[in-house]
Formats: structure tokens, sequence, C-alpha cells
């Protein structure tokens, strides 16, 4: 147990403190979430459990976009001497990366799943009317830029809260940007190309306009990359889905509020890259 | 003016009556649309104003799947005998469809523009989360199959109100059946092939994931075929745009809402469609 360390590149969600839970990795790959309280940990669970199954799932869709799940385990706490927790073991999705560059995207325009009960609907309608959520269909969560000597840049969340729509264009070119500028010098190499996050994003949206599973309510798109191995080969940016605490079933309908959201991301992030190539203006 | 009289096939919206205003055809290819109470019909005169100039809007787009708009006019009202009150000039959607068969599909999961005043939002988010909006997309505002001897299935308001996803199924397939049926003996030639709705929808899809002009709260999608005339040259099903008095300028955003409907609506006619050509299930 006791190579299990808080991970160093997390950039949203509930980090585990010497007196809290929080997600643990053991540096091998395996990524160790607590289950939440209330009920999320088990919806989060049962999604895990359901999808990892799920025959009308495509194994490219699970492996490509999705954290390997590997079932559950209870481990002690700090914060409780003595007793033990439930956690989710998935593949660490920073796994291998020296430098990670991290952002967390929660996609929809609305981030509450409309049979859940009135108080969770007002607080997420608060929330999504707050922040960009409505008027974009995402809002950013997270964001972390690193370098080979630690996190260069990491705004914190009343940052990350009070951004309006060209704050979060700042922030997504910033991201793609040598340290401390917005020059979008790694635009190409992580947005752009082949294997670059526009090309499994929209990977991702052909899948969205057919499947009729399950609705990702809250759900995040995170991206990663490691500016020193992002143009070499195996270096692709990656692109993930996580966060199911509020996943529900499908009743034969597309998920609309994801997909929308997602398609702004994808417009949002092609205009960065078009804009990138675009010649400089002469003064 | 005597030729002006109330359209015989509206689906939804304000009705003409000897005591209320309500739009008018002049039987010659032209819709009067009485502009509406508070700041709406001045909103969406200017919507019409700014939409037919713009540059950015491609011609094909424009001709295809709005109705054309020829200004304003003044017209007497029964309503108030000596007053007169302003009309939008729009070409008559329904124009030579001796025996149309409408349907007024509200597209989008939100009805409301995000900075819209806050009684407002409050009604939209009522009717949305009350209606299949939310869940869905879209609902249906109205639906109405024609026959030659006239008006054969109209449902009413208050049947409208309380569908839930499967009875929109329900509606979506009889308004392709035979009269009174659910066969869908129509579903291949109003919704499928080459000029059908689900194209016409795809090549409108198109041009939400990449506009970034207008974003159509409220709008509504606006189906209408002749069932003796659908699988005759020239007879193909027609798809337009209407409603557009809570249409708002874009903020370099696509209209991720409007587009999230669209794409459940195209899924849920693909359905029909495909299921239609299954063969039937042998007992």
């Amino acid at each position: 147990m006791s190579d299990l360390r808080a991970p160093e590149h997390q950039v949203a969600g509930h980090r585990a403190a010497p007196d809290k839970l929080g997600p643990l990795v053991d540096g091998a790959g395996l990524f160790y979430k607590p289950l939440q309280a209330l009920d999320r940990g088990e919806q989060e669970l049962a999604f895990y459990t359901a999808f990892s199954a799920h025959p009308d799932v495509p194994p490219r869709i699970r492996d490509a976009f999705f954290p390997r799940f590997h079932g559950t385990r209870l481990l002690p706490t700090a914060a409780s001497p003595g007793e033990s927790h439930p956690h989710l073991i998935l593949d660490d999705i920073l796994k291998g990366l020296a430098a990670p560059s991290v952002t967390d995207i929660k996609i929809g325009a609305c981030t509450w799943p409309p049979r859940a009960p009135e108080p969770y609907v007002e607080k997420c309608l608060a929330k999504d009317r707050g922040s960009t959520s409505v008027l974009l269909g995402f809002r950013v969560s997270g964001v972390m830029v690193s370098d080979p000597s630690g996190v260069v840049w990491r705004p914190d969340r009343s940052e990350l809260k009070g951004t309006d729509i060209p704050g979060v264009r700042r922030m997504l070119r910033r991201y793609v940007s040598s340290v401390g500028g917005e020059d979008c010098a790694l635009a190409a190499a992580v947005y752009g190309g082949e294997g670059g996050v526009l090309a499994q994003l929209r990977e991702l949206k052909a899948w969205f306009e057919v499947q009729t599973l399950f609705h990702f309510y809250s759900a995040s798109v995170l991206l990663s990359y490691d500016a020193n191995a992002v143009t070499a080969p195996g270096g692709a940016p990656r692109v993930k889905l996580v966060d199911f605490a509020h996943v529900v079933e499908s009743e034969g309908v597309i998920d609309h509020n994801f997909l929308g959201g997602l398609c702004s991301l994808i417009k949002f992030i092609d205009d960065i890259v078009s804009s990138d190539k675009a010649p400089p203006v002469q003064s």
C-alpha cells in the first residue's frame, strides 16, 4: 500500500489530503478513485459496471475514450485511521506523461439529469447559468500546464468560475502555448493533425450522434499531453471522458445535451487551430 | 384586401379569428404574420431583416430552409375596425400543397435565451421540463394530417402538451401513415430518400455545426407534404424554419442547443425509417 500517493497532476474534483479522501495513483498505471458520498459513488460504480460489459458499446470507443475499469478495492484512509473506504480501480489516464498538461472540460449546457431531485436541479442550474455552460455548451473545470520543472500554470477555482466566453478562448489558447504566452505554438500538434484532439473529438461525436445507451450529465472531457513528447511517435494527445456520477440510462434518445456541447467545443477548438494557421497581422 | 383570409392549415401558434389577430394568406403565395405583442414582433422583424441581408448566410440555406421575407405591411384588423396592425410579409411555405400534412417541431432542450428576463426564463423552463423538450431536445407543437376531403387528424393542444417520448414517436409515425393507422406507409417517401426530410435535416445540421451568427431559441422546424404529390416529381416534402421572435445574436459560438435538438430529431426520424424497412415480426 505504501506506493499509493495522491496524483500530482489533478486539475479538478476532490483532492486527497491528510484529513480527507481523494484519488490515489500507484505509479504503475492504476488510479484509485474513492466512491463519492450520497449515492454518487454507487451511481458511478453502476455506470462503469454496465458500460464495461455493454455489448452495444463499440470496443474502439471504450478503449480510446474511457479509462479502463478494473473493479473496486477497499483501501485504508488516512482521514479515518483503522477504517477503509471503497475505491474504483481505473487506468491512470496520465500514465507515462512526464510533464502532463491537462484540461478538464465539463460538457453540456445542462449538468442536471432531468429526473434529479429539485434541490439538486436548482443548484446545478444556477451553476450552469452562472458559468459558460448555458451559453457555450461547456465550461472549463480545470486547466494546468506543466514543463519538466513542474506545474507552470494552474488557475484556481475562483478564477475558473468567473470566466466568460473570451476567457475560455484565452485558456484554450494558453493551454497549447509556450509558457506564459498565448502564441499557440503547440496548437497544430495538440489540437490539429491526424491523431490530434480535434480528430479524436470528431470520432467521439460520431458515436454520440447514434448512441442511445447513456446520457452523460456533468461528465468531462479530459485532455492531456506532454509538451516534450507530443510531436514524437506515440506522444499523441489524449482525450478521455471522466466523471460518471450523474450518468443516466437513455430512453431511446441520443444525448443531445452532451452532443451539442461537444460540437460547440469542436468548433471552438477548430477556430483556434484555424486562426493559428492564418498569417499574423502585419502592422 | 378582400382576398386575404386565415390559412386553413395552421398547426401551431395564434390563429386569426373575428375577434383577434392571426396570420393571413393571399392565396397567391404570400403569408402575412402580425407582429407579436411585447417586443417579440420587433425582434422577429429585426431577425428577418438581418438574416435576409447577411453576407455570411449561404444563399442555398436561406432559400431552402427559410421563408423568404418581403418586408412589412400595415393591414386593417377585423378585431379593431378602423385600426391597422403591422404584418411581416413572408412566403407562404404551404403554397401549392392541395392537401398539406404539417408538423411543427419546436427545437432545443432550452427555449429561453440565456439573457432573457427571469420571469420569462422560469416560464419557459417549466414548459421545457414539463414537455419532452428537456428529455428529447424537441417537442411537437402541432401536427395535422390532411387528405383531399380536408383535415383528418389534428390533436389539440392539451393532447400535445401531455405527450411523452413514446407519444412523440407515435405522432411522427402517424404523420406518415395511412389515415387512422400507424403503418408508416409514406415513411420512405416523406422521411427517407434523396430529397426527403432526413436528407434536408442533415443539410441543415451541417450548417448548424459551423454557423456562429444566430441562436434560434424557441424556433420550429415545420415539415409539410401533400400525400398525393409526395412521390411525384416536384412533390418533395418541405423543411422550413419558422418563428424567430426569440432569436439572438451569437457570441462566436455555435447554437449547440438547436444543433443538439436537431441531431436528436434526425436520429428519432431515422429510427422510424429504419424500423419501417425491417421485415415485420412474424408471430
